[in-house]
């Protein structure tokens, strides 16, 4: 499986990915699930892929190749962040249409996708892309998306993120929102991705890639298992009447 | 959907069941998912039900039935918790095969269950007992069972509950389980039923109905809410490299 999640926020846009992929557990792999493409000065894009590998891999290639060969339209040449989602939506649609017509059996190539990014003269946008290719967007009431095997860490996502939080905290806030998700479910696995976009910067961001090793992150998980061990202690204990 | 969550503690037993069943958005009712058995002073058994509720309210049906008309075996003739989980898992498969033959559409009835408690002259049980009527046990590496929508409440028992904790921090740990499942997924709702059992009591305990409006579980799901954010603010601040 896959855990990615993206946020749209007032100061910014946070992409975190895992990097595990299965076909059954005794065949897992490390792939790159946070892909990004961008003119310095001028477009930032970000793509994170979540479901069939050869369906992912595909559309981001078919984008990678459009690019290579000058190929119009292309994630260069569209407008505006909706042209770049409709892009997308159209290519998955075809990539998995290449594979089967069969209705039943397109569910088997079905990938998920996000995507958020900037392009000078509009705001920063982040989309939901369908399998069918369809797609919603993010808004300040709901700032971020998951794929993948998202229950795990939703809901720290809705007690303690909110569109206004600085982009240093809602890093924090997703950071724990993966390392819920790591501990409970082994089909999602280290290294992460991350990537973190100032609004109005219209700069391409290197990202980081955080390995089992990364003390940072060694160190918020350990800090957090306190955190919510010492906070249900701190709860008030319950009344006579629940043991009766 | 439904969640139910059960744990075998050094001490005791805790049940916590939401109500919430629904046939789509349109058809949501209230249904109570937990049942108690037993004789004061010589045995205590819980059911905990998920899935198809014609299939669980069969179950129970059956159960209740063969001890009012005295047929054997039944919950109050067996002799041990691993005799009454068979019991249990064979009711459920013939529940199950008597509305359909056919393998495939068999998956459509289907439900799980948890049973727990204790019978004189053995230690306190707790199975999780699958659709297809063979089940497991927990232990003290794994104290806990969940059944239903069971991903957004997973995190925080595998962070801090353990099979030595005190049951009343340990039914602290489950109700924040719960809340962060009642505020992540609208399929599973309150009022919840909750029961802790000490261990080698023998007494039925009578159990707590928590309803929306309950003091208790609003104050620890505020309070919840407030470590979460604090202790999210208290964690170091990521490098500049994340942002970069």
């Amino acid at each position: 499986m896959t855990y990615c999640c993206a946020l749209r926020l007032k100061q910014g846009l946070v992409f975190i990915s895992d990097t595990r992929t299965n076909a059954g557990v005794d065949h897992i792999s490390v792939y790159r699930k946070l892909y990004t493409f961008g003119i310095q000065g001028e477009r930032f894009i970000c793509i994170q892929t979540s479901g069939n590998l050869a369906t992912t891999q595909a559309v981001i290639g078919h984008l990678q190749n459009h690019l290579t060969l000058k190929q119009e339209p292309n994630l260069y040449s569209v407008n505006t962040m909706f042209e770049a989602a409709g892009l997308v939506g159209q290519i998955l649609r075809k990539v998995i249409a290449d594979v089967t017509e069969d209705t039943q059996e397109q569910s088997n190539y079905f990938c998920s996708l996000l995507i958020g990014g900037q392009i000078k003269g509009e705001d920063m946008q982040l989309y939901n892309i369908y399998p069918q290719g369809n797609f919603i967007s993010a808004t300040s009431d709901t700032p971020y998306f998951q794929i993948g095997e998202s229950k795990y860490g939703k809901p720290i996502l809705d007690r303690a993120l909110s569109y206004d939080m600085p982009l240093d905290e809602a890093l924090r806030c997703s950071l724990i929102s993966f390392d819920s998700t790591l501990r409970s479910n082994v089909s999602v696995g280290m290294p992460l991705d991350t990537l973190v976009y100032q609004k109005d910067s219209f700069v391409i961001p290197q990202g980081k890639r955080i390995n089992e090793d990364e003390p940072y992150f060694q160190n918020i998980s350990k800090q957090w298992s306190e955190t919510l061990k010492k906070g249900l202690q701190d709860l008030p204990k319950p009344n006579d009447d629940f043991f009766q």
